[in-house]
């Protein structure tokens, strides 16, 4: 049976689903990444990694990818896969040398924390971030508008310049700077450094690169830093592909790895959230796609071009050709309730949500403001911080959960308000990603604030069979990708479970919105610093 | 052996201590309260009371503290009591019968639960105390001068007001509103309604009355309510004594309950903390004796009688005969730890206080506001909430656990500085209750906050102690207050451990405060009320 790959990097594992041409599951399998997420120390050392900071080991990727995909290749027996598609977390980047070789299993580096792959939540750059954007105001450059204004603390250049100034023997030694997924996809088709396979939607999005543009300029990056200015001719070789397009076939050295056949093509990668809008089916301009995870990414497509306040990037082309793709976000959501689970010493969400659940709105008091991993959209202030405010002695685990759920919502309908504002329209909203699926009381939270209906999509890998989607785009099964998006992606009819707003909660929301607005305005206020 | 009995009721159980006439300790033992606090129903009531409810069982009291006193006297053999002395938690009250029966055990009231006995921390009456100060400020009544300019949600008055609002019938039917020290004694003396015990010092703490003014007058109570007009004249009988004076016998009922013979005397009550400074052996004026347990007390003779904004009571031979006693306090310290342990999920304070303890000052980042239970000094204001600041994925319990400490520290040290801007001098720091004893770095942060020694009174029992010194004054042991705290409370030279202030400490501690000061500025501005 005729079928595509979609491998889908999360930020602790990686997810391989086979599906057919239809869209229908053959295999879906998981594997963790054996470091996970590296905060403590590094592999093989003691040393304490600042608090800020969040990396990855990358090997990992490779091993767990091929792991999971031998292992649905077993469940799936007889599939002929045309094609793999590969979405990864972003900005999540690395330094290499011009073979490919990561840097930081290099011995010289292997010690040197920012040797190793950031993930895209390390938060380590934030002078270098408070200085590009500096400088770009400055400059009045004219990338701001795409980016409403802002580059992200999470971002490529940020990460890159953090390196340089920090740690300045590992940045001279880095020949190749790109994107995980990039790499990833790189390693797979093999092929020089000149030639790597970049994704126009990771260097869109996240690395300030536009069609028309280019990179930022010589100039602006001398500006910011003198040793900085020639970063893009010196270490970002290769040729930009968008998702979809064949960057080339598996090579015979990870024939075996994977078990699948030499030559099958590879998809140029991209983002995960932004292979969650294929895999939802929405090919309707209008429609906010939610793709719900650790951190949370809202996707639109949109026929105008218009420049919002702190929206995080507004890329033609980006998502889907022929429409505007606005992505904005939120820094922490599953990572957020996980985090509250832990440190109310909770084993599983059963008790929390029930109770949260019978909770009303605004959680008799508890306030929460929701930026424990920063504000992305629409501050884009990764060194803001999160608050439980309104507490008493009576409150319990559920009260801070049913807040912090809120707060989540609330950061939602910010960014709808900002869009519908500024000339964007929403008219539809899909939730999608992991989290709507085992956490339904969070979508209700979210339609009851936002006071709209939320389809939830039914595929519960979104991200994945958009990576599907483009395997099968790559593989040359479809002519167009709306064609492969309507074939694989569109839910039955009936099959999207809906949550409709409470219209009786309606007026409470709009106070505690009211609240969370202020007490945001509070805490990015930052007088002392 | 003459000795002397002190029971010392706090929030969840009351101490029987037992020591001889140098303070020495025949016998400690305790007793919990069978009902504890009743916070979540009524006994026998499946209706769930509101969230700022905390009543208790009048008869827990006796029964909890008969318990506890044959068992000391079990340990203790061969004591001869020559008096009793009690300390109670204050405002706790409650409406009886004439002949002494509590409202609440009566059938018709047993479902009323503003028919119970109101705990100290009960915070129902926010309406009525808002009420009772605008009038008070209106009318420019001198008791404000006496109690920093606001009347407390816990206090005396509100809590009965309380109750003829929302539970009229209740109200009614009540011929007698008491503190639980003064029922208690009453209990023990027996005697009719018109000569039972007040103690001078609820009734000048809690209950705004003073020796040269008396309660506040007929025409402002009826201002704040006609139905309120006579209350002190038709349900407040009962004489005035002094903490030390002898309120008479033990009845031939209650020798049985107690196993101590019939006529020991039992002295006037007083308030558990204030118990705790002659327990202390702080004889001299300046000394801050800190009495922390579920709450904390602060409490200081003066030779100086100042207005100072927010101290909540300056009442002339309040604490020792001679000086001025100012009262201040903190409404949740231990309780507000122990509620953060069961929040994040401890069974205990053992790995919290490791790990709070290995932390720089300021947690990492984390704030506290320390108003879990409202603000008590300086604020006077039950209805504050607390919060969790700079909040980030990172942050464990012991990061909230340490912030928490540190925004206790600093509610001290403003207290602290407002007396000192006052003109009340404060020159040493001597920590008792519960907390500092099981509990030392929640001592050593305050002393690091503070930059000023602390010493730890030995006494385990501080409040206990000084309830026994009472009752050896009640039974004609000695002939002053200042003789009997000498000889029974005094610390052996080199028996009070003295914690220092780590003065590199000191500068972080300044910033940290000035932040506390802030969030407490915009937490208690309240813009939506």
């Amino acid at each position: 049976m005729k079928a595509a790959l979609g491998l889908d990097f999360g930020t602790e594992s990686v997810r391989a689903l086979l599906v057919d041409l239809r869209g229908r599951e053959l295999a879906s399998t998981s594997a963790k990444y054996r470091h996970g997420q590296i905060v403590a120390t590094l592999p093989g050392s003691m040393r304490a990694l600042p608090p800020h900071y969040a990396l990855q080991h990358p090997l990992d990727w490779i091993e767990s990818a091929a792991k999971a995909t031998r292992a649905a290749l077993r469940i799936a027996k007889g599939a002929e896969v045309l094609g793999i598609g590969v979405d990864f977390t972003s900005c999540t980047m690395l330094p290499t040398k011009r073979d490919g070789t990561p840097l930081c299993l290099l011995k010289p580096f292997a010690a040197e924390p920012l040797a190793w792959p950031k993930l895209w939540k390390h938060h380590g750059a934030q002078a270098q971030t408070e200085r590009i954007n500096a400088v770009a105001r400055e400059r009045g450059e004219t990338f701001l508008q795409r980016y409403g204004g802002i580059i992200g603390l999470e971002w490529f250049f940020p990460k890159m310049l953090e390196t340089l100034e920090l740690a300045p023997r590992a940045y001279d030694a880095a020949e190749v700077w790109l994107e995980a997924g990039d790499w990833f996809v790189w390693q797979l088709v093999g092929g020089a450094a000149d030639a790597l396979p970049r994704s126009t939607c990771q260097a869109g999005y996240k690395g300030m690169w536009s069609a028309t543009d280019g990179y930022p300029s010589e100039d602006f990056l001398r500006a910011v830093n003198p040793k900085f200015a020639r970063v893009v001719q010196d270490k970002m070789p290769g040729r930009l592909l968008a998702p979809g397009v064949s960057a080339g076939g598996l090579t015979a050295a990870m024939v075996k790895k994977f078990g699948l056949r030499e030559g099958t093509p590879v998809s140029a990668a991209i983002i995960d959230a932004h292979a969650g809008v294929l895999g939802a089916g929405a090919a309707e301009p209008g429609t906010l796609v939610m793709v719900m995870g650790t951190s949370s990414c809202h996707m639109l497509n949109s026929e105008v071009e218009r420049s919002v306040p702190g929206v995080a990037g507004v890329v033609k082309d980006g998502i889907l050709p022929g429409f505007f793709g606005y992505e904005t976000g939120q820094a922490a959501v599953g990572d957020a309730f996980d985090w509250l689970r832990k440190l109310t010493g909770q084993r599983d969400f059963s008790a929390l949500g029930r109770d949260a659940a019978a909770l009303p709105p605004g959680a008799e008091g508890v306030r929460c403001v929701d930026w424990f991993n920063g504000c992305r959209t629409p501050l884009m202030d990764g060194s803001l911080h999160g608050a439980f405010t309104g507490l008493a002695l009576h409150h319990g685990p559920a009260h801070l959960y049913r807040a912090l759920l809120e707060a989540s919502a609330f950061g939602v309908r910010w960014i709808v308000e900002l869009l519908r504002e500024g000339g964007v329209p929403v008219k539809a909203f899909v939730a999608t990603g992991g989290l709507p699926h085992h956490n339904p009381l969070v979508v209700q939270v979210y339609a009851d604030v936002l006071g709209e209906n939320i389809s939830v999509n039914p595929n519960q890998q979104g991200p994945a069979l958009g990576a599907a989607i483009l395997g099968a785009l790559a593989g040359g099964a479809f002519a167009t990708p709306d064609a492969a998006i309507r074939a694989m992606a569109t839910p039955k009819p009936g099959t999207a479970p809906v949550f409709k707003p409470n219209r009786s909660h309606r007026a409470a929301y709009d106070v505690l919105y009211r609240e969370y607005r202020r007490l945001g305005e509070f805490f990015s206020a930052k007088p002392n610093s």
